[in-house]
């Protein structure tokens, strides 16, 4: 099988896991630095999701880093088809919690100053974002994986 | 190659996109059946999404029924390809619109009845409940036909 960058086990794939770590916990931080964030659904939502996507990257830039620095390890069918279920899954997840955080902090910005400060809205918006290019790379992941999938 | 109940060319892949059209067409037309949901972004984008859904799920809906009902056509690669990335994409915009729904809803319903009668937020609350199910479909679509790709 020939190896394609971005798939489990290549230097690519790295790099997106890496991608994937910084941007869920910029995300998380933007929106825990303050407590207020309890009062809405969504951005609760928002904070379990990312709590969720963390471990879960960071588990597979260790595996990665493994495959990649220290010893190439054997590609199995059933280790890329849980790979890129669990991305698919994320990737939904994080989908979904970055549009409803998104569309409330709209909501909220209409709404007017008394309900979202500037700094805090921005703070917000800046977190959806992050949420939003963590979504992608751990589409890029699914995807890359997917790709060989039907070559194992 | 086996035939896996659901996916391309089955009965079962014919009820699934019956079940995304109704779903599509019943989340469209609670939303639509009064004009005040070009007044949140949100709304507005499940509308656009639903309205890309509808003959998305139609076309492959009638794709399906030649299938089982006059002329059982040849299972390609390509065509699973092009299907499974077509659901995927619709799933994740789906879901994107459902829960960005969903959060305004909750959000407009906790800010009183004033921004949301009892009778409209009911109806804005089913709509963003068909849309899950439509995603829910979707997604089933997309998995069963994934699963069948690698053994083309």
């Amino acid at each position: 099988m020939e190896e394609l960058p971005g798939a489990f086990g290549t230097s690519a794939s790295l790099t997106l896991r890496l991608g994937q770590i910084v941007f869920s916990s910029a995300s998380l931080c933007f929106m825990c630095l303050d407590v207020g964030f309890y009062s809405y659904t969504s951005f609760s939502f928002l904070v379990t999701v990312m709590g969720l996507a963390i471990p879960w990257s960071i588990t597979l830039f260790m595996v990665d880093a493994y495959s990649v620095f220290i010893q190439c390890l054997p590609i199995q069918k059933r280790l890329i088809l849980i790979i890129v279920l669990g991305d698919m899954v994320m990737s939904y997840l994080s989908l979904a919690a970055a549009c409803s955080a998104a569309s409330v902090i709209d909501l909220l910005h209409e709404a007017g100053k008394s309900h979202c400060p500037a700094k805090l809205c921005g703070r917000y918006q800046l977190s959806a974002a992050m949420a939003f290019l963590s979504w992608f790379l751990s589409l890029a992941s699914c995807l890359f994986n997917f790709w060989i999938l039907p070559s194992l």
